[in-house]
């Protein structure tokens, strides 16, 4: 084994400084064999296709922007997220990390290698990029970046007066049955892609970028959407079988994200101006249980027809839910606007399935991710709607929990994920 | 909830024999809505967009055959493995398990639904089938079933006479540190597809209609092939970040397949000829250690070059290695045939990520499948050199493992999984 000193935030910097890549330097080095870098200087130079468009599944999504994308932007079909916690005391070097992570993502969203060459670095070094994307697509990989509530304990940082007042803990509700293993975090990085290894890659080279600054909590890969941003398209199904996301906001709604979703000037703090707050839940489907009940109780539970997605007593899935038609228990009825003093939020889960739990049964079910503009109008209301009343509860149980600030969008080079919180 | 003593198999049973799906008759139902046969009847008929060509990704893999799909056919890029114990300890429970199982898969791998509509069945039955994989395409989706030694115990199904000799335990390796709870299992499915929601679908609902006969033991995702069998098509990588598969057996080389994958007659026992032997082991990477290694060690370690996936001192990928060139604990000289008296494997295995060890590190790896005609000709050999000598086993570890006979081919809508086994 090699010298596990090395920093791989070294590694990271010629490419950020604009220096040529010491791969395209050195040429390709085999088991002490070194190729032309005409031969293979060419695929080096890029990874996972590059950023040539390649169709609507293959394509990049723009980086930088007023927010960050994987909000509102076009929800693509794989995830992986990881919360983390910062082991390191130091700031300057949790800043650090911030801006390499920053570096790192603004390249692999764009298909790039981290770092300059596909496995840039000397022979006697790690290479840059793990190298397990390449060849791959840009595939639509977005990353976004998240503050939980503990990094700004006092004693830590010196953020505790930063603190978004809407960066509440969220309380406990029935039912909930919460691991503290797959819960909270201090960061969280959301990977969404249309291919998992690309998403999975991300997240593991950010995660080797921040060796001994900060340790992977806990991460769920989910492999279906549940929500989509995109009304047009085909609704996706959940583990019930449900096509869900429906009434979800548009990400082109604008005056509803304005008014739903992003954070404006007045709530402050100025640092999360067009940030939003982010509620994850990991919430276990008891499918088996589910599977042995009736499509006419599935229906009733939901409030919406299994087939069509159409609400109680309406023909089509976009027509307007008529809530009275539904019982008092109904699942959308508890959660629309409606029922919950207008509350709206941006739906964006994923179904998981993680192996068994070890009484014969897939461990499965949904992994909520829930953007808004304040937790305490939307999430925490309508949950302990739903906690209280859901006739869903019998099939599902929340088992993990974390609520993270999400800032607003890196504008440029020079900008990094969380600028506005560490500055000034 | 509803009456949980209903059995999934008869929900199943009209669209086996021919008779019209009673959701056809019924139309589908709304909460006590009934739309008209005509608005919505076409889509019940076929699930995931029927089996209409729709390009390589979307297309459907043949199910009936001489040999099982899902061995020599193309990899799809998505995996849902499970591992079953037979609860039942009556034989012609399993038996008409295996049927229904094998009428399931038979729709299921041609993008249909279990049962006969979309979710067939009255209102006041659980749906034939659970509905996720609605609108999805067939996306090459195999199903493969495999028998473990234990299902052979004396004084279960009475079948000890008919295990066959090849279907030995697995020695104890060094350095294996196996969990019992992911390992062993009397039954196993191997669902493959390009959507993993389709790998997922399919598992559940054979778990679902398995129900108080068979348990899931343990179950695995896999989110990116690291073999393929069509050596032209480009060579996926594993989280090492190296190019896997280079040397694997080809889908279409059929002496090959004919030497070292399919058991031929004079192997016997009779019920496994055109078969074959499967070896499921999970194997985790420690990628925290090996990201911190250079370059030159990753590539000493292997025996290829990391970009080009060339043996050591060769150019190319496909240019065939020079085992001297490589260090003698060198993973591919050591796996190599000539290392290992002509053994050859079809490799056929997937990277996972399954959320974090407690230790602040991913749990990932590789879930390793390798199908021959003889375990004891093949993966044993091998893995006993590799286990004492290989340089990788710094930074992998075996922690499940499972051995399976997998039986010829289904030839018709008469035959079913294991019918050989269990006739006569
Ligand atoms: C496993 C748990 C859950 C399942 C299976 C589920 C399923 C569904 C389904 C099938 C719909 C109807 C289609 C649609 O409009 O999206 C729906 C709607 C909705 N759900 Fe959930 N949901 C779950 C948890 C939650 C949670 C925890 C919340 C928030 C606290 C929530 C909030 C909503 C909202 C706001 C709607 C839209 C209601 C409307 O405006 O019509 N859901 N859900
Ligand atoms: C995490 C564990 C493993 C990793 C990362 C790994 C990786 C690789 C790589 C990168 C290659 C070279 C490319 C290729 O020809 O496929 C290879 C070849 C090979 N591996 Fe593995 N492997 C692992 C475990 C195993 C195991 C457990 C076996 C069987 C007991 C095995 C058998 C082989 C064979 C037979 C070859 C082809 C050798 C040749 O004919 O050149 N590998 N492996």
């Amino acid at each position: 084994m090699t010298d596990a000193s090395h920093d791989p935030a070294d590694a990271a910097a010629p490419s950020r400084a604009g220096r040529p890549s010491r791969r395209s330097v050195i040429g390709w080095g085999g088991a002490g064999l070194v190729l032309g870098a005409g031969a293979a200087g060419g695929t080096a130079v890029t990874l996972m296709g590059g950023s040539e468009p390649a169709g609507e599944a293959g394509a990049a999504v723009p980086f930088h922007g007023e927010h960050q994308a994987g909000i509102a932007t076009a929800v693509p079909d794989r995830l992986h997220f990881a919360a983390f916690d910062v082991t390191t005391r130091d700031r300057a070097a949790l800043v650090q990390l911030l801006k390499d992570w920053t570096a790192a993502a603004a390249r692999m969203t764009q298909g790039h290698a981290v770092g300059d060459g596909a496995f840039g670095g000397l022979p006697e070094a790690p290479p840059d990029d793990t190298g397990e994307a390449l060849g791959l697509k840009p595939s639509r990989l977005t990353l976004t970046v998240g503050f939980g509530p503990s990094l700004f304990a006092a004693g830590r940082f010196g953020l505790e007066r930063r603190r978004p007042g809407a960066l509440v803990e969220l309380p406990k509700f029935p039912g909930d049955n919460l691991d503290a293993a797959r819960s909270g975090g201090d960061l969280c990085i959301q990977a969404c892609a249309d291919d998992p290894q690309v998403a999975v890659h991300a997240i593991r080279n950010l995660a080797r970028i921040g060796f001994g600054k900060v340790a992977v909590r806990w991460s769920q890969l989910g492999f279906g959407k549940t929500s989509s941003t995109t009304p047009d398209a085909q609704t996706p199904r959940n583990l019930f079988g449900f096509k869900d996301g429906t009434s979800n906001i548009s990400g082109t709604d604008r005056p509803t994200l304005e008014r739903h979703v992003w954070v404006p000037p007045a709530d402050g703090p100025d640092w999360m101006t067009k940030g939003s707050y982010l509620v994850a839940r990991r919430i276990r489907m008891h499918i088996e249980t589910w599977d042995r009940t009736s499509l006419q109780e599935q229906e009733d539970v939901i409030g919406r027809d299994k087939g069509e997605g159409a609400p109680a007593a309406k023909a089509r899935e976009h027509d307007a839910p008529f809530l009275k038609a539904m019982l008092p228990t109904a699942h959308v009825r508890l959660s629309h606007p409606d029922s919950n003093a207008g509350a709206r939020m941006l739906r964006r889960g994923y179904s998981f399935t993680d192996g068994t739990d070890g009484l014969g049964r897939l461990d499965a079910g949904l992994f909520f991710l829930a953007y808004q503009r304040d937790v305490r109008d939307a999430f925490i209301p309508v949950q302990r709607n739903l906690a209280r009343n859901d006739a869903l509860n019998e099939y599902i149980q929340h088992v993990g929990s974390a609520v993270f600030a999400v800032p607003p969008g890196v504008l440029d080079q020079d900008d990094w994920w969380g600028r506005g919180l560490f500055s000034s």
